[in-house]
């Protein structure tokens, strides 16, 4: 098992640059924002080739929560560390710019996934996964990642591109979303019929800051 | 184990609408043009936490070329049909429009992955792979893969939802061929520096086909 980072957030900010340039509000924040994961330590026995056959796309969701633990390996396997030294990630990025952030909007508020430390840093304690989607299932499901890239970590080319390699890197995240969920008989979704700017706006993302896809995740009903 | 049809490319073919689509002059092809793969059989054993503990982008590869066994197996785990029944995939597409061809460029020549049927389809003998990248290691790696949007299979939206969709789509496949490359032990790095024109002029692509991405496969040197 790989020794993950546990550490508190003033350390894991200041050791992130990458972190501070995203969110330099959160440099202030103090430990009632922070939601503590514990250890990533996903189903060893799962295997993958059980995971590509099983993997579907299912619209029907049980509202049960997710545990903290399912919630923690899930985010790892989506895009966490997986090797500590350089801090590279489950899923490529362009040039390794690692410009995808994965905000996880629950009942209890809209959440971001800081990598490195492994924790979720609470952004604010209102349910918004009814803006998350255009799906009525959408709003009750326990989790809705919304994967959002941000243009300004991503260096010179065309907004075309940047909007190419930025869904690509999204498309590698979300895989690993679908993957872990076949394993874990969890029901899961991509979905790109979201309402973007008004998504936006409730998720007070800065103008470089674009919603690429969200993507629904509960057990199944 | 998921039972795969295997038919001959003439039933295929008239079982095939988007194929037909896809490749009209393919209908007229004969024997000499298909390259049968072995029935996909993915080692059972290799964990998905494996796989995304492992999962690296690596550019140095053997020339070695890769058993047909292993080139099936990575097909299936890319982008094969795992729900016989419906015709769908390891990995998800916007709409199911299963709008991206895995085309194959090996020292033998340029295939194109045809799912249904699991087979390839030989469109020339000669090895262009010189051409799916910038990068030195690109053509004497044993296998590229060249992921292609068919746009015309995309319903009505902007062209820049259309790069949007097919990168991530794009996306989700790629991140199977990662994690199936970890399983295996086989080095892979996905590439988006393509000179694209002209490699879509070796291809002979039609005007509605773009090129995302590219990604190479092989031993590790």
């Amino acid at each position: 098992m790989t020794a993950f980072t546990r550490r508190g957030f003033i350390s894991a900010a200041a050791g992130s640059a990458a972190l501070a340039l995203l969110k330099p509000s959160a440099l202030f924040a103090d430990d009632k924002t922070m939601k503590n994961l514990p250890s990533p330590s996903p189903d060893a026995a799962g295997s993958l080739f059980s995971a590509l056959k099983n993997r579907r796309s299912t619209r029907d969701f049980s509202p049960k929560k997710l545990p903290d633990q399912i919630l923690s390996d899930l985010l790892w396997a989506a895009f966490g560390v997986n090797r500590p030294d350089s801090g590279k990630r489950t899923a490529p990025s362009a040039k390794n710019q690692q410009e995808i952030d994965l905000y996880v909007a629950t009942a209890e508020g809209l959440y971001l996934y800081d990598a490195k430390p492994h924790q979720l840093i609470q952004l604010s304690a209102e349910d918004i996964r009814s803006f998350c989607g255009m799906q009525g299932f959408v709003a009750n499901a326990p989790v809705n990642i919304v994967y959002v890239a941000d243009f300004a970590r991503m260096d010179n080319m065309s907004d075309e591109n940047k909007v190419l390699y930025s869904a690509a890197d999204t498309g590698f995240i979300g895989q690993n979303v679908y993957l872990f969920c076949a394993v874990c008989g969890l029901a899961t979704v991509v979905r790109g019929w979201v309402n973007r700017s008004s998504l936006a706006e409730k998720m007070a993302l800065k103008k470089d800051q674009r919603i690429i896809l969200s993507q629904t995740v509960g057990y199944p009903k």
